[in-house]
């Protein structure tokens, strides 16, 4: 019933993640609404993907050229690499601002639901930075069952170096409630415990 | 910290209705999964609305050309004309198939706090299409407060001519039950009560 093109401009924002049948129409009306100026404006951010977006060949992350903004950067500390899952997670920790170390993005987790094996992921990269000037790996993957198995995937795999390997310490967020927090986080809070 | 043209896509997303700084970033992040193929479907999608998307300049709806799939539909009785605030509702109605008339859009409703007034909506047109063959005018706007003063400035409007107005019936829908409904809606349930 709707124009064959809205139907088509429905069906297309059904490709972003969690936008179904209702959200899309919403979306295309709103759209509809939009000023020539702001349609064009939208659609060259698209189009400015494939040239302006590029992944750091260090690191794997997300880069205006070959080499992202923290690899370039000689004020970080190289002796410290940080792995964490995506590109997400180094804007998470970039805010802390108490890293100063480097990262490497390992673009997934091991996962045999999925079918995701180590192979699947930016792990011989990893291996291939270390040299002498590398001191510290810490992995910082999800405390999820996947990030836990790719954590000890990793820490397996790099124990032939002679480096520090830590993992991200997992426990009660700040703010958190004793009673809300679920088993698992409990007991690595007590896990994790430190003289006071 | 993000390239340039990933911090203007995440940008223009939120330019979605609804969609704040981390939505459009999970959408950004999505997107850069898409292959060439999808990232061109879904651009085209775009650039094709204002070529393939027009206003029926009978009754407001969308339409592949100057008059909508229903205008230009002799099945359908001109006779009677069902008025909406939008082109989804006309959707809506279609979909009981059991209404055989024809629509007008009015394009929102009058709202004193979003300043918007009779002369912002599609009234003119409506009143300049009412001629002998018009038997009755159906105002189908939302029953909302917006919706009700809309309604009833169109019935003091349309009063002159002779045609019969009439206003959706309000009440509880069905499937509904009586202790979950809201007071209004029971008012409006029991004032429209019927002979069984």
């Amino acid at each position: 019933m709707y124009p064959k093109a809205f139907t088509a401009l429905v069906e297309q924002l059904q490709h972003l993640p969690g936008v179904g049948a209702k959200t899309a129409e919403r979306y295309a009306f709103h759209i509809l609404d939009w000023d020539e100026e702001q349609l064009n404006a939208f659609v060259k951010s698209f189009a400015a993907i494939r040239t302006g977006i590029h992944i750091c060949q260090i690191c794997g992350n997300l880069a205006e050229s070959d080499q992202c903004a923290i690899c370039r950067d000689h004020a970080r500390d190289n002796g410290v690499i940080c792995v964490v899952q995506s590109a997400r997670d180094v804007i998470a920790m970039e805010k802390t601002q108490e890293y100063h170390g480097v990262y490497h993005i390992l673009n997934g987790v091991i996962s045999t639901t999925k079918g995701i094996l180590p192979d699947d992921l930016n792990i011989q990269s990893l291996i291939d930075r270390i040299d002498e000037s590398t001191k510290e790996i810490i992995i910082a993957t999800n405390p999820t069952v996947e990030g836990e198995t790719t954590a000890l995937y990793l820490a397996k795999l790099l124990e032939p170096y002679s480096l520090t390997i830590t993992r991200i310490a997992h426990g009660l967020p700040m703010g958190g409630h004793l009673d809300y927090a679920d088993e698992l986080t409990l007991i690595k809070a007590l896990e994790g415990r430190k003289k006071m």
